[in-house]
């Protein structure tokens, strides 16, 4: 199977590079007949793109997402969706003189012995944040399908930036705020509040404390690194497998795919690891908001340290996930290097333009890796079947 | 592909329940040629048992491993090694009155509702911590592959358990010792210093006060987590791929299927994402122990936040991971609980025999699954061939 | 992917070696609440045995199936089925004197190429005849599967041993002899029928034809191939794959993973490239059986020549195949051969216990590995749960 | 894994319609540092092409191939190599009319039943035979490395038009003509002479005869079917598995991808089963075109009924195979139909531009399929590295 794609029954291939002619992805496995066009794609994508304020370098990206294949009159066909984005923008450098120098924090010598200097290095080739954006315009499609079929939501955003972080939280989508730490009682928000700033952190006092953060780090031409909180509701129970298919394999493999991505936690993660069983098993008990209707009572946890996994499946509940960046490594001070063509040791200064951070880039490209892997597992429960029907 | 499976050229698939007749593993892709018997897989299974010590339940799991079929003449043939291992000391019990109640924290609910009550609930079935015995009949073979082959060193130990903690480290395997936390600092441990204690921890000052914590939580009839460091020694330049396949994707996932596992990080993680660019990158630097046979001088960084890992791929210095473990659900403690056969919350107390803690018995398992990973990539990307030599 | 494993959702890995300890088959995604125990397979595994004739040596194979994992009150639960079956009968022979020859039509050379020669030789290891017991253990299961959950029957005769062949089809479950020859005029026949005689050929003219020339064949110390048919009846319009998921390309995959087999061919195969369209197109019609309830006449061809796939998708009508096996290589005459330790060309004379043809003994594999592929295709598609009813 | 893609370490993913805005590939596991442009693509694709003939209708096709990603300064990267083809002269027609009309010998019936009716249905779409295109853009790409790294040919040219066959090879590149037919004793011929005419049979009396018969079929409004012979010569020993992956199954697999094949068969195939053990075995020798340089004779086999795969693993002779085409079944006559929305059988003339046969089309895309499989193989045993060599 290809590295370049994921999934079993909902598969994205992604493909193009950087600084080349374009970028694109091609979705196999959508269910024939939904309604798709560009539209549904380019207002995900768009949150991708560095926000016009003075935190980000003023780039004209463009980046408008093109479908090439598998939809007929305006709906999916069941036939492979396949989308593209021609790069724009991108300078004719002397990538070339840069091959020799193996930057800190980037890929450059990794890349060397396993390409044998073959790779495409301008902007970073593959290895690039931008082919993150080949998620999106899948992940956009999923995001659609597990909405219209199922019900599941998707929000992601920013908890913190360097030492800058939300308040935890204290009320909710959750139903409980657990004792501990990590994201079991993380809530969910509307994008409207959370797309509301250029740091996209739904807690306006936090996000202004992160926007002074990020400030005085661009001033110092350093970076910082910071942490994406994501919660889905609506996810049906009973997705997942017991062993190496469990959600948490899934997801995590997904998230790890984002370049910079150097932790994932799912639940009470990390801080559960100092509980005691007592404090973080989460509590069976049947839901208070049962409608009467003569139906069963809905099973519930009173608290959801398990971040709504359990056994590798979803228990219904929110699944809660923290996902840690390290910082962009590329920066605007001199630090030391290496030069791979006189095997020396070398000072190097970067020049280009840098944000300072890419952590508010993240949330939409969490919602589409999340989507897409909690769509792929409901294709493959067969939560959803091959075909939508006519109000699909 | 199954889902009772992992890997692309080196697979294992896993088979067998908790309680059932017995557990196995069938590794399909080991280069034929080895030298291999139960004797290189035996020891890395009784790591994993329950140690004999105040701190465990004596159980007599016997945990004898058999191989069934894949060698001839002492040695690998290229065709799939299987394994069995019977089970010993399965209660013929009440587990069926069990069915009614939702525990906390177990899979209870989610395999309720997956496999309409047909799941083999006995010991929790495949849902019970000992399936991942199948880990290490597999990960022991690939563990000797990568010493034998390429001189790959795992070493997996606790680094906590609740919030006792060793130490963070100053010195050993790693280059330099980072700010920040994380494990990019973490050392590498000899197994006789790690297997030492019962608790699995290298620091014998850190082992102690584990003990006590252990010892204590027993005492309050109750259940505790934390976490393991993993550091892999050795790994050549080169394995993993950019995106979907990179090493983190595949070593967490793997991660995940480990119950009990909610949190994973590579090299500084959760604590790199506060960091900044020029405290976290790793400058990249000619190693001062070149050999002066005139060769090219190796390259290093001086510190290693990537965990070994760059791009997805890693660049020869140690790999470096935490894994956060839950604590074990089952307590002697009475738990609120639902009974989904009269649909109401009633209380429920578990009897059994239960460890406080899973963690010490987790390290030849991260060790199992991090080798079977990385194995696999060595095969893939062809650092090791089809066939080991006659010396092999 | 282990490429001793087939199937997506319904996955087959086999392992074993013809002379070793035993053979397994392990089956992971069939879905849980299924009656099944060893009198499932048992039957169908007998019916690959040599029957008790004159036509074939009297082995005491034994042959009897194991269920190891995966049933719980006799019902499977959803975790894989593992099943063994002890090897008996293995004489102790002096394998590694004839290690150094190469017998024609034999995998010696690929096998001693591929593995350095440390493959397990005894007996022809993985490559022998008996490896086909796997697929018949876990194909019992998928044949059961399909036939109470969807009515899906597969039914496989011996058509031709050497140049004596049944008559053509004149009648039967298809629904008109297409001219031309080809597999789409086949008809069903139920076990007993094909199981009535050693030759397994439901024509009892043409099989006491084929009996005689397999004796003739056994007096001449040779050996003769001959064809298998395979009709398979209630198969749900919609299963398959545009492309390369047709179900031609994953019956085919299947089929030739049979020792032997060096053609496969659907509907009216090899004799349809010699027709024209106007006389190979199956016409659409409305079933003149429609039984008048008031749903929707159902959908026919009127001849088969498509052998029940269109466009890589079944099309309801019986799915008609027929495969061609080679002569067994092995044979008591002597023989030219290579010795690869002296690098010369030498005379060989096989000494054992050869059966003329193996052709008899092929139907319950080809219904076995047709079940598994068209199993598969149901659980992808939706047309079966994960689950099945108590009634299941 | 996405059924629109095939392979394991080279991986084809296909996307695009009939008559949509374009057809694409996407290439995946090409080693780095081949030298790559469309030139190398659009030859093979032109063979494709309907020739200028009165055979074939006038279509302007264009079919003009554009790398889309994957490559640098001329270069493979080692990133997926993405590449389209714009679809002109694509009628804006009354498709949807047609839609009511299940066309006999189309997809129309199984694709409406999967699909529920949203699929592209302008020229086929996913079902045409034009998706074989995408096939060929990366074919092209693994015939070029087959050819530069290990020295491997494909040759595939028309056998058979109808009952108009070519005479059996009488020598060439086979070592020996068996008796009984099959192609074990099929010749390579060199691509000049294939497409020296327009039936692309390399026997000018035969082609003409063919030529023959497609003008009396035309004339007749009528198609018909034929046979594609395929040579592969240079495979290294040892490139396959025993069994699933067999190199029979993964190539047949590729070959009923193709629409209109119904059989595949290799060696003596269909021709061998009608044989005697001692008439289809292939003796081992040593090859006297030994160069006498000391190293070891090459092992050959004196004839090659086995069509150079023995347990599924090639064997060093040429891998010969046949491909059985039916008659494309677009014909201009009037044909009995069934109109879906009425329910009921109505008589239907499609009208359009429809060529006689598809064979003589059919070669390249066979060599493509080929070639892919046989790569893919090479590079998971080692055979070729995940870089090419400067000259590479």
């Amino acid at each position: 199977m290809s590295r370049n794609s994921m999934g079993r029954r909902l598969v994205l291939s992604s493909f193009g590079e950087a600084n080349g002619q374009l970028i694109g992805a091609m979705l196999d496995g959508c269910p024939a007949g939904m309604e798709l066009s560009e539209a549904d794609i380019q207002p995900m994508l768009d949150r991708r793109r560095p926000v016009q304020s003075i935190l980000y370098t003023q780039r004209k990206e463009g980046d408008v997402v093109k479908i090439i294949s598998g939809t007929y009159r305006g709906r999916t066909t069941g036939a492979p969706i396949a989308m593209i984005m021609e790069n724009q923008d991108t300078p004719s450098t002397h990538y070339e003189l840069l091959r020799a120098y193996l930057r800190p924090g980037h890929a450059d010598y990794t890349a060397m012995v396993k390409y044998g200097r073959f790779n495409d290095i301008r902007g970073s080739g593959r290895f690039s944040g931008r082919i993150t954006a080949t998620y999106v315009m899948a992940g956009a499609i999923a995001r659609k399908l597990l909405r219209i079929s199922l019900g599941v939501e998707t929000c992601s955003y920013v908890q913190s930036i360097g030492t800058t972080a939300m308040a935890a939280a204290t009320a909710g989508a959750s139903v409980a705020a657990p004792r501990g730490g990590g994201s079991g009682s993380a809530v969910a928000y509307d994008d409207a509040t959370i797309y509301d700033n250029d740091v996209r952190c739904p807690d306006p006092a936090a996000a202004a404390a992160m926007r002074e953060t990020l400030l005085a780090t661009k001033r110092r031409a350093d970076s910082i690194g910071g942490v994406v909180q994501s919660v889905t509701t609506g996810v049906p129970v009973g997705l997942g497998e017991p062993i190496f298919g469990s959600l948490e394999s899934d997801i995590s493999s997904a998230m790890f795919s984002i370049p910079s991505v150097k932790g994932v936690e799912f639940g009470s993660g990390f801080a559960g690891s100092e509980l005691c069983g007592s404090e973080n098993n989460d509590t069976f008990a049947l839901a208070d908001d049962h409608d009467g209707s003569g139906g069963s009572p809905r099973i519930i946890t009173r608290t959801n340290n398990s971040g709504g996994i359990l056994g590798g499946i979803s228990n219904g509940m929110p699944i809660t996930m923290r996902v840690a960046f390290k910082p962009v490594p590329s920066l605007l001070k001199e630090q030391p290097a290496v030069n791979v063509d006189t095997m020396s040791e070398a000072p190097l200064t970067i020049k280009g333009r840098f944000d300072p951070c890419a952590v508010p880039r993240a949330p939409p490209i969490v919602d589409a890796l999340v989507s897409l892997v909690i769509a792929d597992h409901a294709l493959v429960s067969g939560h959803m079947g091959p075909i939508l029907s006519d109000e699909g």
